[in-house]
């Protein structure tokens, strides 16, 4: 008997049919023998509904108070796919956040799960329930309730996982898988079998996972075997696990994010602390800077480059204005017209000719690169907008994705 | 420094600008020096809503699932109130039941109250924090959620009351008080200052109460201080307490309960354990009866009538049917064109001229009685429907209320 953790979001639920879709899921994975934990978010817009509630009579509301709020709507919407799988004749328990036993920090609206007492869990999974869990949702040590943050459901599913040590830990989405780039996008696209943790880290981080990083950092920790699938199809998705048997292909997928700004200091001394005085600043005003690239020092100057999210392109430009007398700067750049392509696949590194072929695909398409940055398992170039597709169609090709 | 506990039920916090004055209330309360626990209600036509909903999906969901789902009601409602305290300045917590310590049994769906753990409630108190607690909603030993049935809220406020000995436990509805007859039906009806709990409790009997049975039961029992009043007009209510300053008014209130049926056994044999006959196949099969009378007997002949709830009617005159041939009895009559007129006062029996008073009443408006009951502090004619507003105001003129 195989234990297994099956995660629904919110629009997997949105309404009473998706339910009855759910259940069915739920009820033929517990039919064919298995133990069954769900995790279950808020239905479909029930959490912004609430936000807008909120908000409405108080704009600054506390913390606390929101996470009363919104992990009623997990609380919702596990009752009623519970009552359907009742209704379908199977024994069946919810439990809420603080009732499946997670404790978690006290930053509310984010907190961090410390652990999970299983008691519970134990005691109605022993009686052959399908134990329908509250995802997003947790107590911290004075019994008040918490909410996990974005991606949380998915962090919830992964921690019930790791902690029951479950044979497999199923993210049912609106998609049916992990594809090679964005299908919307891309025609060639494909989904993939299955990908390793670090290579869908990146992913996600590139915009372009299904998964939100956290669930997939904790899934790494623990070793919890993933799998990303459709509630809608019911086809095999997409295993993430730790070693992937090695394909012939060497690159996992293709992403673009159009969601960057790129900022230029131009012609600053080419002395030390120079970096250190740009970077301190930006992150004493909380600026994440993604890519950073220096240029080589010439006449006793030099380029500094980096990329930072769109809303935080005006702060970054104002800090860097700020600086730009106290750095001797010439002048001070941002475009926003450019877009992110990536390329991720563990073993990059050790293939010399992956960086070369995507240059060379991208070349050929008379695309013209920005900037560049590389890290094991992933390349990220720059290009203009308007040329990102061009160049995500180019470099699926080049790598017969 | 008196502690005060506030109770608000749907309608009170049904919308934002309703919550505004609830939150109002409170903090000018909690302004006056006051230690202040609220109790509230799921907003509006949440409940009913959840009902539906659960409903949509499965006709017939276990107890246990509904209790999940419904108490998510007050959570919601209890958050919002919480924010709207917090933009006007005040510390405030919110507390689930199960959060401020509320042990219940295990019938799901009307759960009795076995205690109240007040750690959790003292604590915040004694940082001066206003504490809005979730009405309606338990937990169980087995740390499952329960609800209390109808007039929960009430009976949550009445019991944490009850619980920290607070001086006084107000109870906030659409109506200003308790009063002497229906408004809408009598026009001189007035709101009386004071009321005992046992003229509260046939009140409430009578359908003319503004409290449930339950949570004034409890109030007697534990002797808590409640007053009856409305969250819009911010009048004094009534207070209901043991001992009411002995007026010259000996009658109460008047009322009348058009949710009634009369069922008569016409001809039994006048032989011992008939009523039990008839009595206890009317218990086996839950039904409620109200008032019973029984003729006295002539030729070996008597008649039984009793009054159900409307309800219980067609289900009352099946048993009966069943049971007449056994009986030996004539025929079973219903009349449900009926309405139970009541005058209620402690210390009514002790002053022998109140009946005839109210006949009199009656008489002198030719109104015919069809049915006579009597209690300690209550005397109920049945009257014809038709007649029952007539009835309502003669009496309440002839006792000058």
């Amino acid at each position: 008997m195989n234990l297994i953790v099956q995660k629904f979001g919110g629009s997997s639920v949105a309404n009473a049919e998706r339910v009855r879709n759910v259940a069915g899921i739920v009820t033929e994975t517990y039919k064919k023998g298995n133990n069954v934990v769900v995790v279950v978010s808020a239905q479909g817009d029930t959490t912004d509904d609430l936000i807008a509630k909120a908000h409405e009579i108080n704009p600054n509301p506390s913390p606390r108070e929101m996470d009363v709020l919104l992990t009623a709507g997990e609380q919702m919407s596990m009752a009623l796919l519970a009552m359907e799988i009742e209704r379908l004749g199977f024994p069946v328990k919810t439990l809420t956040g603080w009732q499946a036993g997670f404790l978690t920090d006290s930053t509310h609206g984010n907190a961090r799960i410390r652990r999970i007492n299983n008691e519970r869990l134990d005691n109605e999974l022993g009686k052959h329930n399908i134990v329908i869990v509250a995802g997003f949702q947790g107590m911290n040590r004075y019994d008040d309730l918490t909410t996990l943050g974005r991606g949380g459901s998915d962090t919830s599913a992964v921690a019930i996982a790791a902690s029951l040590h479950a044979d497999l830990c199923q993210i049912y989405t609106d998609v049916d898988g992990v594809y090679t780039a964005d299908p919307r996008l891309v025609k060639n696209a494909h989904k993939m079998d299955a990908i390793t943790y670090d290579e869908m880290l990146e992913l996600a981080t590139l915009g372009a996972g299904v998964l939100h990083n956290r669930s997939v950092e904790m899934a790494k920790k623990y070793n919890v075997n993933l799998e990303v699938l459709s509630s809608l199809t019911r086809n095999p998705g997409t295993i993430v696990k730790e070693v992937v048997r090695v394909e012939k292909m060497l690159i996992r997928g293709v992403a673009k994010d159009n969601n960057v700004a790129r900022i230029s200091i131009i012609g600053v001394p080419d002395t030390p602390g120079i970096a250190f005085k740009i970077f301190s600043h930006l992150a004493a005003k909380k600026v994440n800077v993604d890519i950073i690239l220096q240029s080589i020092g010439r006449e006793n100057k030099k380029d500094i480059s980096f990329t930072v999210a769109r809303e935080n392109q005006e702060l970054a430009v104002a800090i860097m204005e700020d600086l730009r007398q106290t750095l001797g700067a010439q002048k001070v750049i941002c475009d926003d017209n450019i877009s992110k392509v990536s390329i991720v696949g563990a073993g990059m590194q050790s293939n010399p000719g992956v960086a070369s072929k995507m240059f060379e695909a991208l070349a050929e398409e008379n695309i013209n690169i920005q900037m560049i940055s590389t890290s094991e398992i992933k390349i990220s170039v720059l290009v203009a907008q308007e040329e990102s597709e061009k160049a995500l169609n180019a470099i699926h090709d080049a790598f017969d994705l």
